[in-house]
This record gives C-alpha cells, sequence and structure tokens, in this order.
C-alpha cells in the first residue's frame, strides 16, 4: 500500500492509511502500546492491542486507521497532535540493536567522543538533526544571496601542485610519482576566474592540517567563498559581504525558527549598516574602555574581541562589527594595501560575539605590484603560473570574502565545540573513528 | 561614474555612461577606431577619434554617450547590436600583455596543452565559457529538483580512514602520524545518512587515482549523488533518477539555447519513460541485431552501448536506455541482489549516445545480509564501522544514484575530452601546471 507521511495524516481523518518510519518511543499500558512513529515530516502517536515487542529505533510500518484525539488528550507539542492511528497492522522492516543509551531525552548530553563514536545514531536525535537543518539553510542561503547579484557558482579544486602560501598546515597527497597538495582556501582560483566571469563564487572543501586540538578547528571545512571584480574600494566589498551575512541570518530566523527555540539561540541583532572600524582605532577604543594597551599588536586576542562586539552592541545597537586595516605585512601577499598608509591593508575580519565570522578585503589587481609582492611573501612565482596569468591579460580590481559552514552554524547556534557542526568531524585524532583504533586494526591486519 | 553594464546601454540611449569592462576587439580606420568592448553581461561596439591604442584584453573603463545605430548599421549578433558607444574618455585599468594566440575566432582550435596551460586566458572565450554556463545550469537543476522532492542537501567528507573498497585507485594522505585517503565516492555516507534524514543528496568532490590517460578521466570529480529510503522496489529509484535527468535536461534546454547552440549541440531525445533493460535481455538484442555475442559478458563493451543506444533509438525513440541486473559479483558489496536471480543485482547504469551517463540501483538494508556481504567482498567491518553501525540501528529500504558534472556536461554538449569540462582539470600529468615543470621548479629551488 502506498506510504502515507506522518505529517499527511491531519488530512486522512477517518482513512485507513499506512505508515512508514522509526520507533521513536513505546509505553506499554498492560494490552494497550502507544507506539509513537517518526519519519522524515514528524512524530504521530500510535495505538495498538495485543501488539507485538519492537525495539526502539526499528523500521516498521503501520497500517490503520486515522482518528481524531478527544479534546482533551490533544498533545500541542507534536504537529499531529490532534489525531492519531489505531494500529491495524505491524511489519518489522529492521530491527534496531537495543539502545547505547537514552535517545528519548530531550538533550542527549553526551561527551563529545560517544557523541561521535555513535555519530550514526546520535544524529537522529532531534536537537543533533537540527544543526544541520541550519547549515543547510546557510548554504542555500549564501548560494542564492550572490545568485540573485548574478555570481556564478564555481567548482574549486582540491588538489594542488604547490603550497603557495607557505608548507605548514598543508596536507600532503602521494599523486602517482609526485607529491601534491590539499588546498587550503580557493582564494588563488576565485580571483583568477573573476578575469573571466566578472562575480564568483563557490561552496567546496578546504583542509588545514593544524596540528592542534581545540574547539575551533577542523581538518576538513565547507567554505563559502565569494570573489568579484571592478570594485571602486574595499567598502564595496564590505557591503556585500553585509548583504551575504544578512540574507543568511534572515533566511535563518525565517525557515529555522523551531531549531533555534531548540537550542535557545537567538539570531544576532545587526543595524543597518554594519559598523566598520580600523584595528588601531579598535584597539585605542578598547584602552579607553579597559586600560588594557592593545594598540601595538598585529592582531585581537579573543579579549579584544569581545571587547569590541561589546562596544558594537552598546554603541551601534549591532552584534556584529568589521575590523580592517590589519598590518599589511601580516596578510596574504594578495592584499591591497592602504594607498593613504601602505603599511596597514584593506582586508578585514568580520566579529560577531566575541569571535570571527568571516574573513575578506581588496586585493591587488596590479600585475607587477602583486608579483612583486609574491617574491616578497616567499613565493615561487612559476607555482602560482595561472594565477599570475589572469593578472597578465587584464584582470579589474576585486575583492571578496569566505567563511566556514561549520563555524558560522556553530556562532549562530552557540554550539560550544565546532565539531558539533560538522556531520563527520575530522581532526588530529579523528577520521569518522578515533585513529588510534584504526591503527590497531591495521596491526591485527597484518 | 557608476558603473553601467553592457546589456543596459539598450536602455539609456542619449545618456552617458561608463562602461567597464576588456577590450576585445579593435578595428583601426585611420583616426576613427572601432573597439568592442566586453563584460558578463555582452559586448558592445563602442567608436573614437584619436584613441590611444590599447592591447586586446586589457581592462578599461570608457565614457560616452550611447547612440542608436542606423538601421543598415544594425549587428543583429550580439545583444546591443541596436546601439553604440561614442567614446568620450578612456582609461586602461589593466594592460594585457600581447595575445599568445588568437582569441578573436569563433573556435579556438588549440591543442589541449595549450588550452590548458594558457586555462586563465582560454577560459575567457565565449565558446570555453560557454561550457561552465552548462555546467553550473546542470548543478543547480540538480540541487533544485531534489530539493523539490523534499531531499536534504549534505557535506560529503574528502578524507577517508581507510580504502573500503580495496586500495586500488585511491589517492594516499599523509594525514599527521597517519595515512588516511581521498573519498572515491561519498556512498557510505550518503546511504548512512537514509537512516537521519530519508532522503539525501550531496555535491561533492571525489577522487580516483587511475593510473591511465584517458579522454574520459579526471582524478578530481564534481559528484551529483542522491540516496533514499522507503523505496518498494529498484524501478523506484529509476523513476526519481529519470526523473532527475530530465529536470537537468529541461533546465539545459530553457536556460542555455546560446550555449548550445555554439556547440551545435542538441539535448537528447528521452521518451515518457526512459526504457530499462536487463544486461542479459540487451546482450540478447545485441546478438541479434549484429551477431556479436556477448551474452556470457559481465558488462558492455565501448560497442555494446554504441549498439544498445540505436536499439533504445529505434524502438522506443529514447537516446538515453537504463540497463540493470549486472552480475552480483562484480558490483559493490552494498549492490541488492535480486531475490528472483541471486547472482545478477539490482543496480543500474543509465546509458546514452552511446556511453554511460550515471550509476545507481538499490542497496541491501539488512544488517545481517550486508555484513556478509562485505566480508565476502574482503571488507574488515571496523574500517566502515560508521556506516554498518546506521544499518544496526534500524535501517529503511533504500537505493540512490550518482554521476559526474563533468562527463554529463561533456555528453550534453558532445565534447571529445572530459578535461574540456573541468575549470582546472586534474590528471596523472597535470596539476594546472604540467606536473614534470613542477620537479623542474622544484629541483632549481633545491
Amino acid at each position: 500500500m502506498q506510504r502515507t507521511l506522518v505529517a499527511e495524516t491531519l488530512k486522512k481523518v477517518g482513512e485507513t492509511v499506512t505508515l512508514k518510519g522509526w520507533v521513536d518511543t513505546v509505553r506499554d499500558h498492560g494490552k494497550i502500546t502507544f507506539l509513537d512513529l517518526r519519519d522524515r515530516t514528524g512524530i504521530i502517536q500510535c495505538v495498538g492491542n495485543g501488539l507485538e515487542a519492537v525495539s526502539l529505533e526499528s523500521v516498521i510500518e503501520l497500517s490503520g486507521k486515522v482518528v481524531e484525539r478527544p479534546e482533551k488528550l490533544i498533545n500541542p507539542n507534536i504537529v499531529t497532535g490532534k489525531v492519531e492511528l489505531q494500529i491495524e497492522g505491524m511489519k518489522v522492516v529492521s530491527k534496531a540493536e537495543e539502545m547505547p543509551f537514552d535517545m528519548n531525552k530531550e538533550d542527549l548530553n553526551l561527551e563529545l567522543p560517544t557523541l561521535l563514536d555513535y555519530r550514526s545514531l546520535t544524529l537522529r536525535h532531534p536537537k543533533i538533526k537540527a544543526i544541520f537543518k541550519v547549515q543547510e539553510v546557510v548554504i542555500d542561503a549564501f548560494r542564492r544571496a550572490l545568485q540573485a547579484k548574478d555570481f556564478t557558482e564555481f567548482q574549486a579544486p582540491s588538489i594542488i601542485s604547490s603550497a603557495p602560501e607557505g608548507g605548514a598546515e598543508i596536507f600532503e597527497v602521494k599523486y602517482f610519482d609526485h607529491t601534491a597538495y590539499l588546498a587550503q582556501s580557493p582564494q588563488l582560483y576565485k580571483s583568477l576566474l573573476v578575469s573571466i566571469f566578472e562575480r564568483v563564487f563557490s561552496v567546496n572543501k578546504v583542509f588545514r592540517a593544524e596540528p592542534s586540538v581545540t574547539t575551533r578547528h577542523l581538518t576538513e571545512i565547507v567554505s563559502l567563498d565569494a570573489e568579484f571584480g571592478f570594485i571602486e574600494d574595499y567598502l564595496e566589498v564590505k557591503e556585500m559581504a553585509e548583504y551575504v551575512i544578512k540574507f543568511i541570518l534572515d533566511e535563518v530566523s525565517r525557515k529555522c525558527a523551531k531549531e533555534l527555540e531548540m537550542w535557545g539561540a537567538t539570531i544576532p541583532a545587526v543595524s543597518k549598516s554594519i559598523p566598520i572600524i580600523k584595528l588601531r582605532e579598535a584597539q585605542e577604543i578598547i584602552f579607553k574602555r579597559t586600560g588594557r594597551d592593545c594598540r601595538k599588536e598585529k592582531d585581537f586576542s579573543p579579549e579584544d574581541e569581545r571587547e569590541i562586539c561589546k562596544w558594537s552592541k552598546e554603541e551601534h545597537g549591532s552584534d556584529l562589527v568589521f575590523v580592517s586595516h590589519y598590518p599589511t605585512k601580516y596578510r596574504p601577499f594578495y592584499t591591497y594595501p592602504d594607498p593613504d598608509e601602505p603599511e596597514f591593508n584593506q582586508g578585514f575580519d568580520l566579529i560577531g560575539r566575541g569571535t570571527e565570522w568571516m574573513t575578506g578585503g581588496r586585493r591587488i589587481h596590479d600585475y607587477k605590484t602583486l608579483l612583486a609582492h609574491a617574491k616578497e611573501w616567499g613565493i615561487t612565482p612559476k607555482n602560482i603560473e595561472l594565477y599570475l596569468q589572469a593578472f597578465r591579460y587584464g584582470m579589474p580590481s576585486l575583492g571578496g570574502f569566505a567563511f566556514g559552514a561549520e563555524r558560522i552554524t556553530m556562532h549562530i547556534l552557540g554550539l560550544k565545540n565546532v565539531r558539533e557542526a560538522s556531520l563527520f568531524p575530522r581532526d588530529m585524532e579523528r577520521v569518522d573513528i578515533r585513529l588510534s583504533t584504526i591503527e590497531e586494526i591495521s596491526a591485527n591486519e597484518k
């Protein structure tokens, strides 16, 4: 019989239907069994008489009649709360093993290693699943925001032939008889593509071999990248970045109300125009507000990030704030030095809730300047030949921005660890299963 | 002054505007110069008096007045053919070096190595650029087709901890103190995610270390993957695959008329329902039609693929045909054997224009059968622990399909080499630049 989805039962009162899904909960009351069935559209209470025992999370098919519940038994917490299914037949499609922990709690409250050791099971929990609904909306909104502005989507390469920005924190790939690397960013590709398409974006994997286990680092990240040409100045890049972030936050707010509520999360407040401030000005403000003197530092400390966000909220009503003009020599070779103060450049970070959300800025488009910078930064021009080629044959002024899908999901929902915002997080110690376990398996096989 | 896009000039007759773009062509007629300016929206003819010399492909800004052309000088081949710009001022933003070959021909007609050595330049050619417009539409259509059917988008991992389907043709990554690998397919992840989201799709990179240089193989591919649960049988998977392919072809047909015309390409004819035929039946048909006896082969030869497409076109009016029921032991361990003839399975390929377009089928969902198959296929269960876990805790019947974005682009446009359908193709001999060149650079640096 054709499957009826759980959410469709509301329109099928009085009809006999077949539902298919997972056993979410079972409450035995002697002869009568209450069984909650879950599918991708929701949960429905099903009532059976003399039902055979079935383990939680098993996949079953239930046939029966949809009936209205008496007024006083309506459950406002589930979409189908006004109805229930009177079970007439049950078929077990796939019997689940006994649960290793209680899946029926509002919060799983598992330690991270357990959460990840049982990833295929823990992802079923509504609150965990909610994280990836938010992430899906973020990524889709990113694409649609830029499509609306005439950006072309491209697929950035993952395997690269050299480590253009230095060999640290880059993964090596055995590439036939050669050594290749995994891309840390699509930066050079998105820039060169500006000379082809003017405006480009991509959603793609980047890889960071950071030898540290922190709550903020993954070795494999989904990077959301945009770059565009014919800009007047770096503020035009800031405007585009701001438009994209606002578009994303609006979409999450509109489509993920339930998910935000589950996490007790609120969308950050943003002012009509998100403030932008130079690093040195920001440091001066922090000094005045706290007496802490960071005015000669090349970057913010986490403490500074929190303080400048406080300032932004108090003075501008914005949880998000752009900080620009970092010292030129500490940023990548392609960042555009400010003509009026070349020791600082027109790159910027977007800081929100005390941490970095996004990075971007204007890039150098003049071939000679770019080449000189590349050499000064210790890069072998031949290694970035395709990139430089684009600039030799006519490149407009350009800029762009990038941010990680996992981090923005973490920031929006207030997650404690970025690993929670990746379906299958990879780090120094784990690639699905713990790497120490893999060593053991491999040793046993030999 | 604010930039006017080339295509916008049609609505600005009589106005003074600033255009920004690339010098597409220059025709000098003594004092008068005709200069075609190109931006992302099109090309416009600009006319100047005593204009300074400017090299092709340079980025310039032109200010001037938009005027209507006399009736007899209208150029029907460009969108802006009814107007031209009377140049009042020109600023060279980025001067291009001399072209290494003629960019102004309708066909570039370059050998593949040259096409790729100058990738940042050759991608600007309208006919080359058209390939990636088609590819963008294919990928976007794939996503929208499945979003409309309630599929959840996910991001599949690229780094994996073991080589589940054997070590051949897989890239090794130096992963801190361990060896990891690059995923050849998101198959196991998309299957396990059916137990979370029921219906999933992803657009992601897969990697194949095939040690052969053919016109059909890349080492890095954009894979379009879908998988869904609660299917009745493998024909339901075929129906979904067919819906997606038709959706994509319709979108390409609707949005890429110009691009198809440039390549002299036509969208494949498809019948109302694309025929599906078992391998052995297809081989019988080929035998009857040609006398060539392939009835005991485990797979099609290229000759067979061409012949079955001919048959499909002649008998069913369809350029595309599904072939199912390949021998079980030559397909992956998770493929669902047909209960009526277990030596054949319910996997299928979609064949079109004499070559494979897509592969898919029903998968095993019973944990014990799956585990037994895995062992029989020589797989260490511990290495696919997360995947097996999903099946231990309740998995519905499931199936899915996958195809490469580059290959389908190649097939639609009739390209001769799949490298043409990748912005930055990677193969045994090239990662942007030729690997032999990289060796030399690296040797010189030492």
